[in-house]
């Protein structure tokens, strides 16, 4: 016999991002705000300042890159054990990227899953990390190779976190902002080609364009079974970049920017982009203090390292390209090796 | 500004529940099989016969509630990295309930997300813990601590897997069928009074009428928002059975009966069940050779247990008790804890 199982219970997920000064968030609950040595003397005041619960765990992690790890989010699991934490509990990610990933994942497993809520500080987890529930961590394999797709119950972005953001890593963020625009929108490329994107208004203006795009794109696709793959725009080549470099050459805006570069030099070759559009993209990068050159040393390796990324379906390899112009992308896996490798070699390796 | 997001690519997950012998099975990608070195040699050689896949890969893990860590799903992890497998794999799990939730938590987490597929092994797992999507570990803190809800593809539950099946772990099984019986089903109840449960005509009735009962508990509240928390009847005192006496001294089902039991006390101290039923649900175990009794040598610190467990919300202690009768049942978090340890103390605690 046959028991058919249909989780009727499972509504559909739905929550919002708010862009503005973080409002005041009370909550009838143990709340534990996850942030890093970094973040946590600009900004823990300003929010412990917006938030009212019955009990406030700080739960500091080192800042990194190399510690988005399995054991650093079993440390986050432990401290909320030892503070008895349970199923209505809720987790606060205040930080960057790395730091909303692995809350995100923490909440997600803690329990089999508590709430959680994303207070992105750095440009680049406001235009893109925090929004469309990844989470996880990288391992020696690669990046966010074990994870989760979990939501937030909300997402609180404050431009007034990233007046005290460094240069190096706003510009990281516009990596992602100008990847959105290439693939989705070529109006707002122009806008960033023509703006200093350093200005309150230019700030505000590639947030809600980035992430109302972003939003768009998870809303019809959380998954990543089809359009969401779009995003990965500049990543598939820029994860190998990051994993080349141990993640600690690059942040990870500046491995897309290179992996838009070298995305583009693909798409030039296949006839996807005009030679004049792929030095328009590289000069937006350029403008905006990111890397757009590298060394790939040895194009087989490189091209081998393809295999492990999560992007890899059944032995092909998935590539995102602008799609024939800039504000338009295809999905192609049916590439033949040697045209990758023949755009790689441009960046300097030899066989 | 308020960017909303409303997922609506996440369809209702839905999936069939086979009772029957296993059918042949043809996967285009790779599969793992996981299992342990007590099911292998029993099992492993009638599974491969029925299954055809590209690569099959076999990830045998040591046997035991102990060794379902982190570690050891970090050990399946890895196997699955080396071995190249993508999004698109799956993951079967074959053994018992300690392999079934280590595979699906596995499989939830790689590359955020793999398909698995459930061959439950033992009468406890066909009955109970292949079915509902709960996956997770133990850890020093408590079991099942660690997990996610996360649903398998499909479940096969082939009765001929119990011909091997020691007579002590037929016994844990019956457990978690009697359990389903209090809380649900009087006439269900009755049928249990009144079999010999090891006939091949009894087992499958056991196995239909157990796994109807709790797909349509699951299907109902797969997160355990609610009505599911009613099939942790006899889990709340089981729990910390099992937590006091290290996971080693008896089995899950065993320490299920034990604190069916001891919740019965309870019920009948506040007049939710009467002394004969108590009795009668007590014969039906012990009949079954299931342990009934235990010495709980620290009344107030068995208590304290509790507050470890995932269903002590927000401080209060959730307990599943009999509604009044046999086949009913009530969920109470409002009971006076001297209530329950004058209960416990009948279990030959001093205080």
């Amino acid at each position: 016999m046959v028991v058919p199982i249909a989780l009727t219970s499972s509504a559909p997920v739905t929550y919002d991002i708010t862009i503005d000064t973080l409002p005041g968030l009370t909550f009838d609950r143990k709340v534990a705000i996850v942030t890093n040595p970094t973040v946590s003397p600009l900004h823990l005041d300003y929010v412990l300042e917006r938030i009212d619960a019955p009990h406030i765990e700080v739960i500091e992690v080192p800042d990194g890159e190399e510690y988005k790890t399995l054991e650093t989010v079993e440390g986050i699991l432990e401290r909320l054990f030892e503070a008895r934490f349970d199923r209505k509990s809720l987790l606060i990610a205040l930080g960057g990227g790395v730091i909303g990933d692995m809350t995100g994942f923490a909440a997600s497993v803690y329990q089999r899953g508590i709430g959680f809520v994303q207070i992105p500080t750095t440009l680049l987890s406001q235009v893109d990390a925090s929004v469309g529930g990844k989470t996880g961590v990288n391992n020696a394999w690669g990046k966010n190779l074990i994870g989760a797709f979990y939501q937030p119950e909300a997402v609180y972005i404050d431009p007034h976190f990233l007046g005290t953001l460094p240069k190096r890593e706003f510009a990281a963020g516009v990596a992602e902002v100008v990847k959105m625009a290439v693939m989705f929108d070529a109006e707002f490329f122009r806008f960033l080609q023509t703006h200093d994107l350093r200005t309150p208004e230019a700030i505000r203006e590639m947030i809600r364009r980035s992430v109302t795009l972003k939003a768009d794109v998870v809303n019809q696709d959380e998954k990543e079974a089809g359009i969401r793959a779009v995003l990965n725009y500049g990543h598939t080549f820029g994860h190998v970049v990051e994993n080349e470099t141990d993640y600690t050459t690059y942040l990870h805006g500046e491995a897309v920017a290179i992996g838009m570069v070298m995305a583009n030099e693909l798409a030039q070759r296949l006839g996807l982009l005009s030679v004049e559009e792929a030095e328009a993209i590289q000069d937006v990068l350029a403008a905006n203090g990111l890397p757009t050159t590298y060394q790939v040393v040895d194009v087989e390796g490189f091209y081998e390292h393809f295999f492990l990324d999560k992007k890899s379906n059944r032995g092909a390899i998935t590539f995102i390209l602008p799609g024939g112009r800039i504000g338009t992308h295809v999905v192609r896996n049916d590439l033949d090796p040697q045209a990758v490798k023949d755009a790689l070699a441009v960046f300097g390796g030899g066989q």
